[in-house]
């Protein structure tokens, strides 16, 4: 691991961004929240906020962090679903791990 | 979850309470610790403060905070146990869902 | 722990639910999905299912069990929320506990 | 979460595969085990494998099932590192969804 | 991680030890129950408990298990305390990891 | 668990080392990385620095700290695997067991 003891703390903030493809009739049945498990979106976008706040526990050579904000946004459009994950922290290092994670497994989730 | 990035880091602290009741039977063999599990209270005690560590975890929109202090207290007494949790912190959110998290996991213990 | 090596594998099957009370302001908000954090109800479910499958994490006594089926329902209704949680599995000790905190972390959730 | 109770136990077995790609410069680090971190391939397998085993516990509607076998193979060519997750096991639903959070999480690792 | 699909599900048994060597005067503080920090011997008990359960979480290329009975016991002689962790399954492969992980965590919370 | 919210933040640094004794023969095999799990030394090492980010996690009256570092060097000399683990921090409270469960978790991975 990085030591970032030495780092100052300052105002860290990252996007990622993962994106599902499917076929129309899985998308319309997502876009209708018809589809066999129920709110597909909101599922992904809970399930990635808490990937985030795992990122330490998955990444192993992570630091953990504290997180002052995290959201996904889960959008469909055109038979896609858009999954965009943002992390924000005062710390050492940044949080794009935490970003990519949350996308990561929202889109996992979908 | 709410961002909390622009608040001052301020001193939290909360306590929740939980109450179990439960039999003149099972509150006799609590009170004698001479139930078939063994030290109830004391197991409780111990699962709430580990619930308390891990409110981030289990409650989607949490933020991850450090915690200065957690303690719960066991006490039974009129053949309810009451079960007290507090937490403490300097964040920039509060503590409540922590005491509550730690209340509740306590009494599910019992 | 209860050594349940010796006991038949059955089905088992258990039900709980947890109530919350709120303000007839707060119960319309959620009704409306107009929360401040967003689909209040949607959120608790998926907490009270993840939480289900965490309860040997939680309870120190608990067994570990495969969960064949978990579901929590969030109804509103007269300014209450209520909170049933269902577990399934098939095992050598029942999936009471489980139920009672999936029914339980769905109700800190709300 | 869909109900398997009812459906039998077979052996199920599910690969995963992702691809990340990066400079030549990089690659030519990772392939002399001399990137910053150390050892990228071999400490993004070990991630992979940890991963599949909380797949459970990152995907909401997952069920937990036990493994009988997980691994993750990563290998470099033509500047890209191939992640190949395998799951195993006997249960009621199948291990599609461990192979794939593997193989994500071991790709995040790198 | 060794792929055990293969193998037959028998009864497992593993009991692993672990010794903690302490001054007199600690060892007269956890005889009495008046440690800084409470009853040492019952938190060690549970948190060693607790770790049996996570031990696939932590050691990378074990499988997880489910556990029929796990079980710490913590005595205090000759200024040591003896923490004996046992652990039970029926499974395709063996708990020794299991006993020797929830001895050795016991220990460090002693 | 000991309130540390009135301590000042300061800079905190530990080492802890664990030593596991083997045959000449499993010493060969773990030198040429020749074992039948694989790369052994750097398995633990990785499983070391992950449990040392879960320390709070498992030992009930430990505070959840920020790690700015952790490391685990993993060295074969004599026929015994010596693993050395180190943490830092800048928090309210040490890093000593943080250090010393790195050090534990790896010794059993090995």
């Amino acid at each position: 691991m990085v030591d970032v003891g030495g780092k100052p703390v300052t105002e860290r903030r990252a996007v990622a961004r993962a994106v599902v493809r499917m076929s129309p009739e899985t998308a319309a049945a997502v876009a209708s929240g018809d589809a066999p498990k129920g709110d597909v979106l909101g599922t992904a976008r809970i399930a990635g906020i808490q990937a985030a706040k795992r990122t330490a526990d998955l990444i192993p050579l992570c630091h953990p962090l504290p997180l002052s904000f995290v959201d996904v946004q889960a959008d469909l459009s055109d038979g896609r679903v858009v999954l965009t994950a943002e992390a924000r922290t005062s710390a050492q290092t940044g949080v794009e791990m935490e970003a990519m994670t949350a996308a990561a497994v929202a889109a996992l989730t979908v």
